[in-house]
């Protein structure tokens, strides 16, 4: 193991941490919250210092393998957690580090669970950086060092960071140069963010507010500013809002297609139409099956199925209702998009639509293979043969799942909460999504859970985002061991 | 498509059907229960016709491959389940049809869940019948078939027939010849449920229901004869049946090989550990975490838990109180041993253990083969390699298990049921159980579901008891258009 090239990168990532800071503190000083940004100043200061000291251990081998790759992913995510909470303890607004710490990883994963029980109490800076944790979590923090700064010349950091921290079970290469591909889908994640800031100032909704709520949109994380999430803006403005969380669920590299005109690769990708399809679907049906809560005013309760649907199946996770209150066919239906979640290569979560498909397809070949055992069938997605690595990968990425979902459900368990909000609770986290049923349902939130439990959510959150692999690596034993791979 | 074979072989195990149906007549008379007298009676004529009928179709074609197999075996437990349920309609004890179909499926597919509100109110023919559904279902009819009847002679059906009814990733072939391993897997069988007679009745239980009890334990499957389940019944034949239900859950190929004294064999089997770890562990736990509910006497809160435990991870589903109303930590924990379930070649339902050990064991190696790309690490279980069939199999087996759960648990939910209900439901039908947690809790069942889940829930209790993959071909059209694969 490479510590010191792990070391390097980590320092450059804290340096990168303290500096999108400082607007929040910018802010905190222009509305003259002194605790906030006396809060800001101080996290600002010790991260900027433990970034530097952390640059200075130079790398003395170019050793940088898979392994190197899924550490520092590891690290810097939990890096970074640890220090973007310091300004929720340091000004006072959340006395539990515990908590600062859940809100901050919850912030970080684009989950959007969250312990405040008073969003609205929160100062305007830590409402800023709050939601921008969401922003920068979304597209990822290591492609946003790639993006920005030139750490990686010469030395192979840049494929391997991407491939741990990018979701989805293919990392589809737009372009020959890692560095320029970054660059590319940050381009296209802040464009789409400018756009919808600016559809959202177009119906009246105050600027911080539409800034928040685009971070929280694009990065499909779902911390609101509002007590209420989105249940008090107007229709227009929720309008905006669901068809933005839908297409920041689609994966980046369509957009790139559609830059290129490259419509017959777009036309012919099977998990956008998957996920269109699932989308729409389960729109109509949970439509139909809620339009007696509306008096059968389908205008309604289209408009609210949509907003969750998109929600929830993005892994957003704002709402514009309680649908805890919903037939139960609707929340069984919101229980599995939440399990299924957006496409590969989006900022959303969840199992992601890509692996369905291709699970589906390994299911379609064995049984097709049951009845002819001497048949050759190869299984392609988007006309691209799918090889027995990526096959594996998903079967072994689902196996995680449910071991990971296992063992937090057990644990969890010990605060004797409903076993609703238990599994809700920990699919919640691991999918990214924010809010679960019962207790941790769209009008609850996590604060009723001990100490413990918030660990352990915010280790599934973790686990959920970076897709396992990094986190469980992390916990072996005999990777650190190793001096070199 | 052989469809003469299958027509032939269909006929045979009806024919069998109505032979077995026999003792229950027999009952029926000697208590002077007269509708089931009438009821069995006009039972065995019509089946039997019905099967010598179709025995009168002969093959014409020797053709017989792994398809015909599949098909065979899932139409022959529609078929068995057709008939079966028509005791308890033409006696009137169940009016409704469907529910005596849910019943009898419940029963031969060894779940145990039921519809019956007051069980003792049925005469002692059908709850002789109903108990007799387990044991022949536990170990399997085709394998039963197999065992008594020489229907196979020089055609190749026996190993696909025992291929597609044998529960768990892998059959161990005992012995070179398979009809000679039917027949001692039954011998094992019908001795081992001799023993446990013997020693309910030594235990002051009567004839009548040790007999069944035997029945419901050997299949692993929990149909009680009384409404209360074992509750009622001494702590001395408590404790046999826990011993019982755990001994039936382990792999039969180990009695055997403990006949033959293969002790290293034994030792060595990583399947049984795994099966023994579990089970303790979590009796421990439980024990531990029940102990308030009991006042810390910590004899009864082991003796409880160790029953429930071996109830739950056997998939039996006899029960001595209620488990509803303990923490939620010892809920969970046997909602994930619902899951889990018993071993691979016993007659246990879930998952299998095998299965869980072969997951892990894939996870594990493609963590290594992360950090090592080139190392090369075969999977072995119980020291023999895992090929990549095997894996392969595992896999896709997961897969389909939770893409028919998200079916059924969306259809179901149709009903309004908890979410609590409606997920241990489907879970506890498709591990073949019994009984689930709040409205098909222990100490509830499954009327109030409506016909459409009712038909839901008993295509699953088959999709578990076989495996998905007869069920699923079933379903494929391009099986049927086929004349002959």
């Amino acid at each position: 193991m490479n510590r010191r090239v792990i070391a390097f990168l980590l320092g450059h990532i804290l340096l990168l941490e303290a500096a999108v800071m400082t607007p929040a503190l910018v802010i905190s000083l222009v509305m003259k919250e002194l605790a906030a940004a006396h809060a800001f100043g101080w996290t600002i200061a010790i991260t900027a210092a433990v970034g530097i000291g952390l640059t200075f251990v130079r790398p003395t081998s170019k050793v940088f393998h898979a392994a190197e790759g899924f550490i520092v992913t590891a690290l810097s995510w939990i890096g970074i957690s640890l220090f973007g909470a310091l300004p929720f303890w340091f000004s006072g607004a959340v006395p539990n580090y515990i908590d600062c710490f859940f809100e901050t990883v919850s912030g970080f994963t684009t989950t959007g669970a969250s312990i405040l029980t008073d969003v609205e109490a929160l100062p305007y800076g830590l409402l800023y950086w709050r939601s921008f944790t969401h922003w920068l979590g979304g597209m990822g923090v290591l492609v946003f060092l790639l993006a920005v700064v030139s750490v990686s010349k010469g030395a192979g950091y840049s494929l391997h960071l991407l491939r741990a921290e990018s979701p989805g079970p293919d990392v589809g290469k737009m372009t020959p140069k890692l560095k320029q591909s970054a660059k590319i889908l940050y381009i296209i994640y802040i464009c789409l963010t400018i756009i919808e800031i600016i559809l959202l100032l177009a119906g009246g909704m105050p600027v911080f507010d539409s800034v928040c709520t685009a971070f929280g949109t694009a990065g499909t994380g779902g911390f609101g500013i509002k007590n209420d999430s989105m249940a008090g803006y107007s229709h227009y403005i929720q309008t905006v809002v669901t068809i933005f969380m839908a297409l920041f669920g689609v994966n980046f590299n369509l957009y790139f297609l559609l830059l290129i005109r490259s419509w017959r690769a777009i036309l012919h990708d099977e998990e956008l139409w998957g996920y269109v399809g699932i989308m729409v679907g389960s729109m109509v049906l949970i439509t139909i099956n809620i339009a007696p809560v509306f008096q059968y005013n389908w205008g309604e309760a289209f408009h609210q199925s949509a907003f969750q649907v998109s929600s929830v199946m993005t892994t957003t996770g704002f709402c514009t209702i309680d649908y805890n209150t919903w037939p139960q066919f609707s929340r069984s239906l919101l229980a599995i998009l939440m399990v299924i979640g957006a496409s590969a290569g989006s900022t959303g979560g969840g199992v992601k639509v890509a692996r369905l498909i291709i699970v589906f397809k390994l299911l379609r070949k064995e049984l097709v293979r049951m009845l002819h055992p001497r048949a050759v069938h190869a299984v392609r997605i988007s006309g691209k043969t799918v090889d027995n690595k990526v096959g594996k990968g998903v079967s072994v990425f689902m196996a995680a799942y449910f071991a990971v979902f296992t063992v937090s459900f057990l644990l969890v368990s010990i605060d004797n909460m409903s076993l609703e909000t238990n599994v809700t609770a920990v699919v919640s986290c691991l999918s990214n999504i924010g809010p679960g049923l019962d207790v941790v349902g769209p009008a609850g939130n996590f604060s009723q859970f001990s100490n413990f439990s918030k660990l352990i959510l915010s280790a599934d959150m973790l686990f959920g985002r970076l897709e396992f692999f990094p986190m469980i690596l992390l916990f072996s034993p005999s990777l650190w061991r190793r001096r070199s791979l």
